[in-house]
């Protein structure tokens, strides 16, 4: 594999980005959330319960890439307004999902880190967009994109100029149907050797199930995860979208206690 | 699988598309040329080529999705006015492809067909874009997508109000590593009994192997498809994308006559 | 890939197993009959059925492979005898699965065709002792097995001392979920290339719906496949296994009369 | 799913099998040794060398599923005979892989425990016959298999009388080909929510390259497993098979040290 800006023997001590209080990369960075911006009121409540509970990023949904075009697509400018307002109010940046060129300088006034889902993975004009500016930008993996193919879609990102790509593994599809994908661990363990750029896991995406989350979440931590992504709702299951993965704020503050731990443990085995 | 616009029910004659001299849905028809424009004299003289074998539309990409930002990316808008020019020496209408929701409607100018690759296939964002202008559009299938998301992706299109959608099976991704791709014909069956959308096959991307491009096109028409979609270039050892698939056009034009009278047979065979 | 013994080369003019009047490799065959022997009367009353249709060999499941234990698992050694009265009946040969090392012998003695499904495929044990013996064998691609380990399994047999091995595709896993399997007809263009024995395609298997049987059977002949195997059934609603992939004998007829006049075709097509 | 006998609601404590000192199910069990038993002296040393580090149970093949029939098979009965003897020297129970229905008995007779490989998993005339016996066995997840159709595959042994199952997750086949397969430990923390008996990972052929298999053995621990089944090899590099993935005695000891904390500080993160 050749990813000559990517590749750990770039930049060995590891990319850090500075986002708010936290340093991506260097501290492990809880990011938690809404699937879907709904309301000002909706969100500005989660954005403290998950604040409360320890995360450092708040997340949620204002453009949604939605498979049928008759689900709810999100509230746009609006779901922007709103999560920028829970940002203020609680003092946590916010990411948000791009889904089109056009609205990339748009978004960035707006989010702190910017979001490229699974499905736009290799939508390589919005990439090259990205990296004409500087700001943050959590690339997930495509649900069939292999590792090799993950890593020269940062390559895009990282060729433009912009050196602040964080990867998230999100689950691959696979026969199983059980879960909603299949999460691979081993592609964060493989990553991790591989480039010098951050890697989150998704553990809500990946599993479609939130008995799973917590479980997986603390797998991920092991496989050396720099960083969760992780769906939180008041809720759940009244939500817009999907209602069988997000965690209530109780249990979110309980995986935040777990995995807190975890890393601490983490970080004296590798001494 | 619920699809109000795209469903058979809604129209049981089959969507029928007129592109130039060729019906779409209704007359077998032949998509073909070169992976990328490289030049004008090549655009050109494969232009000719595939023209005098029969085929009904001329391809060539101008801005193409790379896997790696090293790559060649297309030629841009001088690809495309490459490809105009070789349509009108030869009088076939044009496809190329469309990876940005900012040039859909400079690309609509050049092309009498766009076409969505297979990695935007959930670019939900360009789909609406299309959607809104009423220019023919080739819906490639991705490379892990279920049927249901695939006709959810033309209901996209549809839903905007364009009804000029014409489906690509291309290949799906599996274990298998002989081929490029693992070509689902039985999709194809699928979506005939589904959709009123005509459905093309893409052998070239499937297989990724030209010693395989007659013998999967010949399986296609009897899986039921309408049209093909056939990678084909004057010298593929020096192409500059595709190498191993592309077709020579004394290949080409092998295969055209015997799909042709495979064509014919097929139509008594229904009777 | 390395088969010394299944490799195309070693005999170009690809192997030709004779069995009862039929030359499996030379002339186009149709493998036809229920999932499962139930009854002497349903499968002699089958085979007539299958016979009159057109059928050169008649298949029926004795000792059936199950998902789950508790699930119908054949008839075992008197499904083998009326199996065998049936074959005697119409004068047809008989082809059913072994599942045990231990009954290779005991079947031998029964049927003309010894059939080894997709889970046994990679059963060595199996294969080992199938290549003992001289009795033609069918041997199943596993539903995840690449076409290289696929030929591997046929060289087990060969190098045992067997050369009567008979491929057939029967579909692969893969995320869709419409049908029961991805049926790879590539893999039988590529199969057809690299090797001298006779390929089948199993479309029952591969779609898992009965409506989908006769067009992938069109298909399939099309990729080059040297005969089908096909699942019908007097009444397939009240099947003991597969009820929705069974074809009734009036449909099974309808198919062999096209698939017969499209082989003739392609005969054409080839000079 | 109706898994009557594997299911947790049936023994909700879980199940407990004791081998040799150890409770596998209660206590944290890591199975190692060699891919296959070579000769006395290789089997011996490295018996001694995983007994030193830690393991609880000797591993080594003596009759192996080789993909190609060219390839080393195994020493057969003389294997067995070693692996005894290793297992005598050290006092650890050990466990072998079991190919044919036929060897069933034989190989009850030297072995603590017995192993169903990824390629038998559904091979059901095996787990019949290994049900008859009482004798512990570690049933391997199949490469493409649900985990419906794995816990199945335990119903059936379950079925047959024997209750001494444990099942281990050693990789899926997917479209990634970096690792050999994909290591789902999703499965793992899916198969102790759904059944009592006690869960296994196999990170060596899941994922295919030694430097991986500590992370992922990390990782699996949290997953919720029960234990582990790592290859080691004194000279991996001249390794009959599986050359790629086998550890050092040196890094197994490192892994078992790390993996033994972890599973302490796994007790009290659960309390």
């Amino acid at each position: 594999m050749e990813h000559k800006l990517a590749a750990l023997g770039r930049k060995p001590e590891g990319t850090c980005i500075q986002v708010g209080d936290v340093n991506i990369g260097k501290d492990f960075c809880i990011i938690a959330g809404p699937c879907s911006v709904e309301s000002e009121e909706q969100i500005v409540e989660i954005a403290i319960e998950v604040k409360r509970a320890g995360a450092a990023v708040l997340r949620g949904g204002a453009y949604k890439p939605r498979t049928s075009p008759y689900s709810f697509r999100g509230l746009g400018r609006a779901g922007l307004e709103y999560l920028r307002k829970a940002g203020d109010i609680t003092g946590l940046p916010i990411i948000t999902e791009v889904i089109d060129t056009r609205d990339v300088y748009l978004i960035s006034e707006y989010a702190d880190i910017l979001q490229v889902g699974a499905r736009n993975m290799q939508n390589f004009s919005l990439l090259v967009e990205i990296g004409k500016i500087r700001k943050p930008v959590l690339l997930k993996r495509g649900m069939n994109a292999t590792i090799e193919e993950w890593l020269n879609c940062a390559e895009y990102i990282l060729n433009e100029g912009n050196p602040n790509v964080i990867l998230c593994e999100r689950g691959v599809r696979t026969f199983e149907t059980y879960m909603r994908n299949t999460l691979d661990l081993s592609a964060v363990a493989v990553a991790k050797r591989l480039t010098h750029l951050p890697v989150f896991v998704d553990p809500s995406h990946a599993t479609g199930k939130r008995e799973l989350v917590e479980t997986m979440s603390l797998s991920a931590v092991m496989a050396g995860c720099d960083g969760l992504e992780i769906e939180v709702h008041s809720n759940p299951q009244n939500a817009l979208s999907d209602k069988e993965q997000q965690l209530l704020p109780k249990d979110f503050e309980m995986l935040l206690k777990k995995t807190g731990k975890l890393v601490e443990f983490r970080k004296q085995l590798e001494v």
